[in-house]
Formats: structure tokens, sequence, C-alpha cells
């Protein structure tokens, strides 16, 4: 993954993952060193990954990393070439080991280090309003409009001929050319990703980051939360109208119509022209195909190939559902 | 519609409209003008009209328009004091000729002519928190009452005795007597109304206001978008709860009741004393009947009669509901 | 009811209360007096309390007010030792009451006591974004982050080691230690409860406040309503995610996960270790159990008993929901 934003703060010994996981390994070689964390298929030699299910067994025998976190039960279907940590719950040892890496991921405390846009870079630049405010590692482009009380945190790009309407929070997040983002939205957030603790859930790190494609348009009211391993991305040309909320890693593609008040539960990819139904909502891990309809207030349990038509709760073929109600 | 706040650009001459949409017509009288587009209806002689489903195909009988946009399908069906303009849809070519009459009625930037309300006339007249910014065009009456960070864009009346909360934006919107806004809405915005179109989408003017009648109430987080070709209109006494979302051209009547994070898509009318339950979404361009009332989390999908209670999803008759599933 | 926030008027003479509601009573001690209005349960013998359905009536046998108001049919039901005023509408007369008891729990206008907070003493002892305004009566701990925009009204209590994000508005809360809430939350409002009135509704008193306990977490763009005659409450360790709506009077137990979008609507108990999924809907005066599973999109619509997995609008066992629709 692509990601400008969260700096590593690798490399670290083996050693001092086995310590920290509290894991059991064969390996002799402590002091071999890795220099991130990604999943099965990204990794190369040089990173340590991890393999919870098996649904992932075939990346998992074909996987470039050295090192892979794993459990008992899995460890015999991972890629010989790789070495094992043994751990009791691989997605806590991920989000230990991520949050070695990147520490800022994990809290999403206010960007203390924003300015007043007049007293920026961007103060002839961009056209903005009252109480406008800018933080560091950000980047805004020719004919840009941002609106009042607007803050744009650090670790934001904004292409050129972008409008931002007012009261919008924004961190952490990629915008591309020509896309519009309306008033009241917050973007980049961390995802709402932990494992539950009886006394304090344990927070998931959030290294991805939001990217909004060309002529896209985010309605008011709106939430976007980045990716954890990977990003949350809104397509070129695709609208979402008020009151939607996107989860982490959801990926929607080109000339879509999302109308009001959807959810998209995270990791969820939605093909291009796909039009969504206001008050539809979508499950998380799900493939919705290309040219896809989906009713107003269906409840999408399973994926859906390209073409189709569904409505209902659970989703059905349209017909069916108007038929079996009629 | 009555329309205070978008400048009419015209007249424009036929032949510029003819040019403009690559229209046929068999008018001779190129150089006649209209002084402005309105629908089948409310169209008087100088006005341009459209028609563009036989539903209305009573109302193209007997419009007063002297033109009128249509397919070579429905040409035959309209009134034979109307030349017609045959186009291949005509609602784009609505959107063409509305945006130059209205040109201003497209884009929703900030409002950046809008001042710290102690800069303006309303710093003795009304009680204001921190940062209140107030655009042009913008009239507040007595004993009005409005929160920290609100921004009145231009193009708005607040009447009497009115209470806006803090962090509200209002644009291009009639705010009756005695109406309470709560926190953190938006008011006024277009809708979502545009023709896909796969390079950039096609936006629909939205030259319609949003009217709130007496002793209306707001929720928080709720948004209201302003009509298109007509007014999104709350009725008087009516009030609505937390995260309402109201799309364009919504009409909803007196002493009706709707509850949190209740969906209604556009066009859609509501009569008067109406309870609406939580999370229940109502589809664009239905008629819901006087006295009805619709169970929480209810998808309704065609005209309810008044006095009928619905529930369910599709909404059917109450009882029927709780029987079928008991 | 534990309430430090809003203050007490009383007491009152029974005199002028019967007055107030044209209620009638045997009582001869028109001088008697009354501190406060209390439900059946809580109430002592110096408050006044009401009665206004069968469900209550053990509680009403057995209730230690001195007066209590109610109906002709009802008032054979109540304890001995209690003088009952007859009325036409309880819960009119118990807001008339509370109104006169609690004047400022009726309203919501914006708090003008606030100050920038580099003006009063927490300039030190917080760490806090620009813009950020803080009412009388409030209190913070230590360790505390305050975003951007933020607004603290009267009446709040922050503990240590909280944070808050940016765009939030918050008053008549309490906030333990280790609570963090996101951006653009609205916590504290008064409940959307009133009695219909084809005038002007007539508002209900919200006299009760929030409680947010140690380690919970609200998501961005959510609204949590105070209560009218009880609190409010959010366990500890419960984590909310974004847009998230809870209406007045509920109580949500400890290590409950709720995800994106679920509205629960007034009065409604759930318990520990609860999951509800996004989009799911919850009606008023319901108890949800411990260790219940509520999937995505249900609407429940009763009682659901500890340990129960339930899904479907009505939500029913989930292993029934997903074979009806296979």
């Amino acid at each position: 993954m692509f990601n400008p934003f969260f700096s590593n703060q690798g490399p670290f010994k083996i050693r001092d993952i086995i310590e920290l996981l509290s894991a059991s390994s064969s390996t002799n070689n402590l002091d071999a060193e890795v220099i991130d964390i990604k999943n099965l298929s990204s990794a190369n030699k040089s990173c340590i990954t991890f393999f919870h299910s098996k649904k992932y067994k075939t990346l998992a025998k074909n996987t470039k990393a050295s090192f892979c976190i794993s459990t008992d039960n899995l460890k015999d279907q991972i890629s010989d070439n790789c070495i094992v940590l043994i751990v009791e719950n691989v997605l806590v040892a991920v989000a230990k080991v991520t949050k070695i890496f990147y520490p800022d991921s994990v809290d999403d405390e206010f960007d203390n280090s924003v300015l007043l846009i007049s007293k920026t870079e961007f103060k002839d630049s961009v056209i903005y309003g009252h109480n406008v405010l800018v933080g560091q590692n950000v980047k805004i482009g020719k004919n840009c409009i941002i609106g009042h009380n607007t803050i744009i945190e650090k670790n934001v790009v904004i292409e050129d001929n972008c409008t931002i309407g007012s009261n919008t929070l924004i961190r952490n997040t990629l915008i591309k050319n020509n896309v519009s983002i309306l008033d009241n939205c917050i973007i980049g957030k961390k995802g709402f990703g932990f494992f539950p603790n009886n006394i304090s859930n344990y927070r998931y790190p959030h290294i991805g980051m939001v990217i909004i494609n060309e002529f896209a348009e985010i309605g008011c009211g709106s939430t976007i939360d980045r990716g954890s391993m990977s990003n949350t991305i809104i397509g070129k040309n695709t609208y979402l109208d008020n009151q939607i909320h996107i989860a982490h890693n959801v990926q929607i593609g080109n000339n879509t119509i999302v109308a009001g008040q959807v959810g998209i539960a995270g990791s969820t990819i939605i093909g291009d022209n796909v039009k969504i139904g206001g008050q539809a909502g979508i499950s998380g891990h799900l493939k919705i195909g290309n040219n896809v309809e989906i009713g107003g207030g269906s409840g999408v349990i399973k994926n859906i190939p390209d073409n189709s038509k569904v409505m209902g709760y659970p989703a059905k073929n349209i017909r069916k559902f108007l038929k079996d109600n009629r």
C-alpha cells in the first residue's frame, strides 16, 4: 500500500517482536530485522506478514515474507521459506506489531499543529472562508475553495479545482482533481476497528488513508473512515448524498451513485456504475459487482454479481422482492 | 413558484435556446422571447415549459406556456397553442435552460460575502454566540437567537422569535415566526439531483428554496435540501428529531412528527398530523395522506391514503404486518 | 435521580399545583408543600409523584410520596397514605409541574455564558485547539484534550484523561475518566419528548443528564440526548461508531459495541456485552438483555432476553431469520 502519511519506525529485530507478542518460534536468527508489516500478498522478504484464516491459505503458501504471525493450527499451510511466529490471537498480535511500526496511527487526537490558513503558504492561492485551519504536511492545488470553519489537518493532499464546504474536517486523505466535499463531513478518521477487551478495548492501528478520485462529490454530514491496513477509496465521478457512512477499507468504483443515509461496512468492495438507494446498508467484507442496482432500504448481506438488481432485507432479486410483497 | 433568492438572467430568445439544446422546432418566430422556465401548470404565455412523461399529459394539454421542451414521442399531446422544441433528453435540456436563467443555482460554493454578525445591522437586534457569520440579502426579525459558529449565508429570511442552534449552516431558506432549528444542521443546500454522465455528472439546477413554517422544530444533525424547480416545505408546528434527511422538493404538512434518522426522498408530499417512526424511509415522488402513522423502520414505496397505519418493508397495513410476523 | 445541573425552584404549595393543573382533590391541607417531583419508586414523603398507567400499579400501591397526580380511573390503586390530584392527562400535568420546579430544563438555547478557553481556569491544564468555548459550572480533570471549535456548554463535568474531538458540542453531561468523544457530536441536548398540540406542541421538561462512563468511545456525528426524568447512560468501555442516535433516558451497559448509524429510541435499556450491527433500530421502552447480538439492519420491537442472537425486521432468532430467507 502506498502510504505517504504515517512514518514507519522500523526496522525491528525479530527478537523484539517475539518478546512483544510472547510468541513461540523455531527460528535461531533472532537478530534478523523486518522493515514493515504487510499482508500475505504484498509482503516481500524484508517484511513480516500474518495469516489468521484458512480462507487465505493459497496466499499463505505463496507469500514472499520472511516471517509470519500465525497460530499452531495454521502453521503448516505457510510457505516453507517463511518462519512462523506462533501466537494465540493473530489479529491482536498484528495490532501490537503495527503499533510499534506506526505509533501515530492508533489515536486520532486533534491536530495541534494547525494554523489559520491566512498564516500559511496557501493564503494567496486558495479561496477560503473564516476560521479555516490547515495542518502540517498539507498540499493544496490550484483553484481550490475551502468554506468557513473547515479544518484540513495534517497529512492531506488536495489537488486542483476542488471545493470543500464549511464545518468539514479532513485528515489522512488524498483528494484528486475536481472533487467536491460538502459541509459538515468528517473524512479520514480511524475506523471502528478494535479487539474487545473487558477493561478497555484494544484499538487496531489504522495506517491507511482515504483516497477520493476525480470529479467525486461527497454530501453533507457524511463520514468516511480511513483504512486500517489498506486504503478507503471513492471512485471517479462517484456521488455520495447526505449523511452517508463509509467504513474503513471500503472501495467504491467509478460513476457510482449512493443516495442519502446509506451505510457501507468495513472492507466491502463496490464496482463501477452502481446505484444504491437511500438508507440501504451493506455488510462488511462483501463484493458488489459492476452495474448493480440496490433498492432503497435494502440490507445486503452477501456478494452481488455484476448487472444485478436487488432489493429487500436480506436483499434479493428485485422482481422477486416485489412479487413476494405484492 | 415564489422565489426571492435566485436572480433571473432572462429574457432569452427562442433562437438561442434552440441552439443551446440543438433542438428541432417548426417555429419561424425565432426572435420570440421567454422570461422564465416553469412547469406545465405554473407557466404562463411568457414562459417556456417542459413535458417529459405521459403522466403529465393532462397538464400538457392545458399548459399556457408558449413553448415546451419535449420529445418526438410526446409532442402530439401538448396544447395546440404551444410550440414544441424537440430534444432527445428533456430533463438534460431543462437543466441547461434553467442554468442560463439562474446561473447561481448550480454550485453551492460557500458564501464569501459573510461577515461576523457584530459587523452587521443585526448586532443589536439578535442575541448571538461566538463566531456567528451572516451573508448578503439576509433578514432577521425580532427576538431571534443564533448559537455559536452558526453561518447564515446569503438569501435567508428569519422572521420573529426564532432560535437557531450552534454549528448550523443555512442558505436559501425562509424561516417563519417561532421556528427552532437545533445544532449542526445544514439547511438549504442543493439537492442530490443530476444527470449521470461518465466523465462528470451533469448537475441539475436548484432554484427552489426551503420554507420552514411557524412553530416547526428541526433536530440536531439534520439536512434539508432546497428544491430544484419547486420549494422544499416543512409545515407549521411540525417537529423533526435528530439526524433526519429531507431531500429536495419534499413537502411536509402541519403538526407532523418525524422521529430520529428518518429519510424522505425527493419530491414526496406528506400530509398533516402524520407520525413517522424512527429510521423509516420514504421513497421519492410519493403522496402520504393526512393522519397517517408509519411505524419505525418502515420502507414506504407507494402512496399511502389518509388515516392509514402502516409498517414494514415494504410498508403495509400495520395489523397485517404484526400478524404476518407473529 | 442524582442531578447536579438543573436548580430546583421548589418548594411549592399544593394549593398552587392544584390551581396550575385545574386538578380536583379531596385534600384540605392546601398549604402543604412539596420539594420535588419524582417517579413512584424514588419519591419520598416530601415529594409529589405521578401514576399514569396500570403497568405501574404495584409501584403506586407502595409509593412513599404524599401526593400523586393521576386520573379518576387509576386513583383507587394508589397508596392510602398518598393524596391524589385528579387530572385528565397525567403526562401533560407532569410536564407542567416539572417546568415550575426546573424552568431551565425546557429550552435548549445556546449557552451565552461561554468564554474562549484561554480566558478560563482551564487555559493551562487542558490541551486545546482553536476557538474552544467553555461555559459556567464546568469541571475538566487532568490530561484532557479538546479539539477545534468544540463547545463545552454549562453544566458539564469531564474527568481525567478524556479526549474530545473537534466541532463537538456538549451540555448537561457527566463524562468519566478515559472517555473519548470524537468529532461533530451533540451530547446532552433535550430529548424529542413533547405533547402534541395543534398550535404549538407542549414541550416536556428534560431535567436529566447524559452520563458517559469510563473508557467509552462515541463516534463522529453522533447525538446523545439527555434524559427527561432520568439520565441517559452509556456504560463503561462501550463503543459507539459514527452517526449513532441515542434518545433520551436510554441506558446502555458495559462493554457493548454499537456499529454505525444505529438508532435507539427513548427509555430503552440495553445490557452488558451486547453487539449491535450497523443501521439497526431499537424501539423505545424495551429491555435488551446481556450478551445479546443484534444483526445489522434489524428492527427490534420487543424485549430480547439474555444471550440471544436476533436479526430481521421485526427481529427474531437469527438462525430462523437466515433460514426463512434462504
